[in-house]
């Protein structure tokens, strides 16, 4: 592996600190913590932003058919593969200020560092900032990188909200293009690698005082729904020993998820972030309930076997109880590991800079998961306070952050050398 | 006790049936099965249909300040207390046809059966439609009963629901008086008894095979609301022991409620009813819960001790969680006890009439609960088909129905003659 001559200066800390608090400025005022969900009026303002910040940082910027901005640090060969990084500016609601904030802003702090320092690389580097990657309202996330990638495809586009909205539809009111949006993959050809910033958003970096988290996977996802249908009873006359209380099927699942994901060897969670009931009165059994639950690991064997293991239990408990279940089953997203010549460019800037890392697998989907279809894929990531994510409370202290953006900078050079 | 030298002649069984039938047309037609829920639109329909039903059984009939609709069968003595029968005719959503109609329209089939055979009772007859006896959107229930027996008050009409409206404003709405309703107490000098014919809606009548069913005491009600409180956490990257996940807390809730009912040694149910969580995402680790369960049973050792059971281990639960739970406990309603000499003249009435009886425990709340504050109390059950209540299911047929009414007629003649 090549090493580069001498390292690429630190970032500006205080910089890069206050484009994450203006961009935080940009969010829904009637929502709690910092809301800023795809399609929505707060998102659109925010992009304009990001495309004047790209600007001022001396990117050529602009927004694609898919609705992601793209912005442009020209190399000297217009005919290398172009290095690409990134990530999102859209938030969960109620979410907070650094998940994929930080590998936009970061990377658009990494593009001046190589400017400021004299540094010209090779290849030309592409920063994006992906459309839509939490999942939405429609049950699809990564819509920008997917776009990219060429896996978002017309039924994505048709799905439809709660309130019968398509996709498409969304896609184009935004003001983007839906038919470009799933006919604008990019050529594999035409891209070195992908190297993604990121807020680790779990504790194990914290944990073991690591700065760099150096990733190895990105999680596979499984879904499951499981609606539950019992029968409606008077809930003052009717014997325990004969009802099929639906909900009481639904709260026995929920347990079943969490001791399934508590049982997992090496790495695996599993949640049941919802539950819905019918009508529901203080008086009358319950007899139809919806959980959607989700099981995540590195582990393709473990994911598999966990998602039968616990679509098995549920299936079994409601039989007992006289309660019919439908369980849906919906692979997400297989786990996608990183590339190991990425992880060892990431750990080789690290270690020239002096800070240390720590393999870690990645819990969360990205939009790099989608961007490995293009080429090499690694990952950084930086420590979370506490582990907290998608909640206000998410936070990461201004040097961790620079930390980061110093390794990205690095890594990028070292990619455009290899 | 004196027995009648004859008993009243059958009932008219074709006449009660089309009486129900016609009743449950006046429903509303958005909702599923049988919904008149009071306060609606077509629950005022039916009061009018209800009132002109009674003239029509040659009864004195006007609404009282409360909404009641009250019907009057004069007696020979008009200084004599007054004999009361009845129950409501309001439905919870999605309800059943018989629950509630069943004792008015029978109490007015029994009136003509009184007339048509040339029984002049001592007593007046009293025949009430009360208002809104199933539990409303304002957590009340009986509110017409509870108006009569002096037990509504100002808390009563200040509850709020859903949509930030008074109980009072509704009342008032609805064409009643809400100061009248807290003000209009009957004397128990003016009350001889109070007798309520009821579909049982619960399984036991059926099972035994008994025509009959004797109240011996209508369940207590303890509530318990419980609010749970966790964190949100991403639900990839947050390790399972490191979450305080409120649903989880709430779904080990629901079965501790369940596991207290079945432990119950005589009488004994406990349902969670409703559960209600926050925004709710895919990908987060929920951080809130809510859940509102009841505990019923006729004996109050057991339902003090039930209570205090869910709630001690719904705390310990939670907080081995992580999570901070907040229970509020509310007393619905004491077990009220069947009058020993109303459950021997419904008991005497059936041995006549040769129909078989048993003695049964009301697992539902009645109106006869409150009405209990004025006079002896007794209540008659017929069976309920499946035990199937406050649902579309929910079946008597008319033999069972015309039985139930005979007993009543010939209790209510024992209880004028007593």
């Amino acid at each position: 592996m090549n090493t580069p001559s001498s390292n690429l200066p630190s970032p500006d800390a205080n910089r890069l600190w206050s484009a994450i608090m203006d961009l935080s400025a940009l969010v829904d005022s009637d929502s709690p913590g910092w809301t800023r969900e795809v399609f929505s009026d707060p998102y659109k303002a925010s992009r304009a932003w990001t495309l004047a910040r790209m600007k001022d940082a001396g990117l050529q910027a602009h927004v694609d058919g898919a609705g992601n901005i793209v912005g442009r640090l020209p190399g000297t060969n217009p005919n290398a593969p172009a290095i690409v990084t990134g990530s999102h500016t859209d938030t969960v609601h109620s979410g907070g200020r650094f998940d994929g904030v930080v590998g936009v802003l970061g990377a658009i702090e990494a593009a001046r560092v190589l400017q400021e320092s004299g540094t010209r690389l090779t290849s030309d580097l592409i920063i994006m900032d992906f459309l839509g990657e939490e999942a939405n309202g429609f049950g699809v996330s990564c819509v920008g990188s997917r776009a990219v990638a060429g896996v978002l495809d017309a039924a994505h586009l048709a799905r439809r909200d709660a309130n019968g909205v398509s996709m498409g539809e969304a896609v184009a009111a935004f003001g983007a293009d839906p038919n470009q949006a799933i006919s604008m993959a990019w050529n594999p050809r035409d891209i070195k690698s992908y190297i993604e910033l990121h807020v680790e958003q779990g504790p194990m970096l914290e944990r073991s005082g690591s700065q760099i988290g150096v990733v190895t996977s990105i999680a596979g996802i499984e879904r499951v729904m499981a609606v539950f249908t019992g029968r409606a009873d008077h809930a003052g006359t009717t014997p325990m020993d004969q009802r099929a209380d639906a909900l009481l099927a639904a709260a026995e699942a929920i347990l079943t998820v969490e001791r399934v994901g508590c049982g997992a060897p090496v790495h695996g969670v599993s949640t049941t972030g919802r539950i819905a009931t019918g009508h529901g009165a203080f008086n009358v059994v319950p007899d139809s309930a919806t959980i959607w639950a989700e099981i995540r690991s590195i582990d393709p064997g473990w994911l598999g076997g966990a998602r039968r293991s616990i679509a098995e239990k549920i299936a079994l408990d409601a039989a007992q109880r006289g309660v019919e279940v439908a369980i849906d089953l919906l692979n997400d997203q297989d786990p996608v590991p990183a590339a190991q010549t990425m992880q060892d460019t990431v750990a080789a800037a690290s270690d020239d800079l002096g800070y240390s890392w720590e393999a870690v697998p990645s819990g969360a989907g990205h939009d790099a998961a989608h961007m490995a279809h293009l080429g090499p894929m690694g990952m950084i990531f930086v420590p979370s306070q506490g582990g907290r994510s998608h909640c206000p409370d998410e936070f990461t202290d201004k040097v961790q952050l620079s930390n980061g953006v110093h390794v990205l900078a690095n890594t990028i050079r070292r990619l455009d050398l290899a």
